[in-house]
């Protein structure tokens, strides 16, 4: 039994996944949902309240995903960068995630414990090599941190689509050469 | 009667930003927007055809507004960073305009014969310099232009919101701290 509500609740998560990334908060359907999930709309209310709730269960499983499966590694900030960069070419999804959250809520998404944590502790680890000096101190470590964000998630074609925009092995190098120079002493 | 309509014209363009800054394009209502400006829905499509022809103009016009205030100055970049950070600044629905338009078409209207061609005249601006040797060539100069769109659109409070977040003229340095450190040969 408790294994089955498990099973539910995951594949609602899922689902909801693939909903909210596709057409937001406000455009998301909570019967589509259910629908894809083989359940009914009143357990995903059971489950999660409400719809705002769990758009923050989704964005929250997003963004803890993307904390393990790349820890920061501040001793290599280009290569995490660049590694964070092929981690939103694979799940795509959690960029949008978060621009709706920004878009719909004024990114209040962002402000879950959970979010809060990961962040805290990857701007200590950025403030840390910047102590060392391996790492410029002209900009604060959270500056830092939301500056390699914003360059792992340039997709690079938006200025000159299909020509000339770099392909995923070029990306990797583009990120890396620009947060490089972003982080040097 | 040429000049009301113009008048007209320009009421609905203005309603019809405010309304798909807001809601996006799929959230937008056409009925919305004719109460707004004090005219029909059937004028709206007399002028415009359908709800997405009315986006590309809304958008247009306000890339079309950005290019002009802010024209490229590829002597200087990181000072044309800063300018366009102000810009964003200033009109927060560029951004909300062509982030929507991303989510929900994949960046279509970015392909709008003013916005391609104001696009190119950035990347030949930034190619020229590179030239002469005052910009780095590590990167290719569509992809600075990115980058530099990327750090001027970041707004340094996602991170560590209320606490530590850089006030606007912080964000003018850090956009010129960035961009400086980007294209140094």
């Amino acid at each position: 039994m408790k294994r089955d509500s498990q099973a539910t609740r995951r594949r609602i998560l899922d689902e909801a996944t693939v909903e909210f990334a596709r057409h937001g908060i406000a455009g998301a359907r909570v019967d589509r949902i259910a629908a894809s999930a083989g359940c009914n709309k009143a357990m995903i209310y059971a489950y999660f309240t409400s719809k705002d709730r769990l758009f923050d269960a989704v964005f929250d499983a997003a963004v803890v995903r993307n904390v393990t499966d790349v820890p920061i590694d501040a001793a290599d900030l280009p290569e995490y960068a660049a590694r964070l960069a092929e981690q939103y070419e694979k799940y795509p999804e959690v960029d949008r995630l978060a621009t709706w959250d920004r878009l719909e809520r004024g990114g209040a998404g962002a402000r879950t414990t959970t979010i809060t944590a990961a962040t805290a502790h990857k701007v200590e680890a950025i403030a840390g090599v910047q102590r060392t000096g391996l790492v410029s101190d002209r900009l604060p470590a959270a500056t830092l941190l939301e500056l390699i964000y914003a360059i792992a998630r340039t997709r690079f074609d938006s200025v000159a689509p299909g020509e000339g925009a770099p392909v995923p092995e070029h990306r990797r190098e583009t990120v890396k050469e620009a947060v490089a120079r972003l982080v040097r002493p």
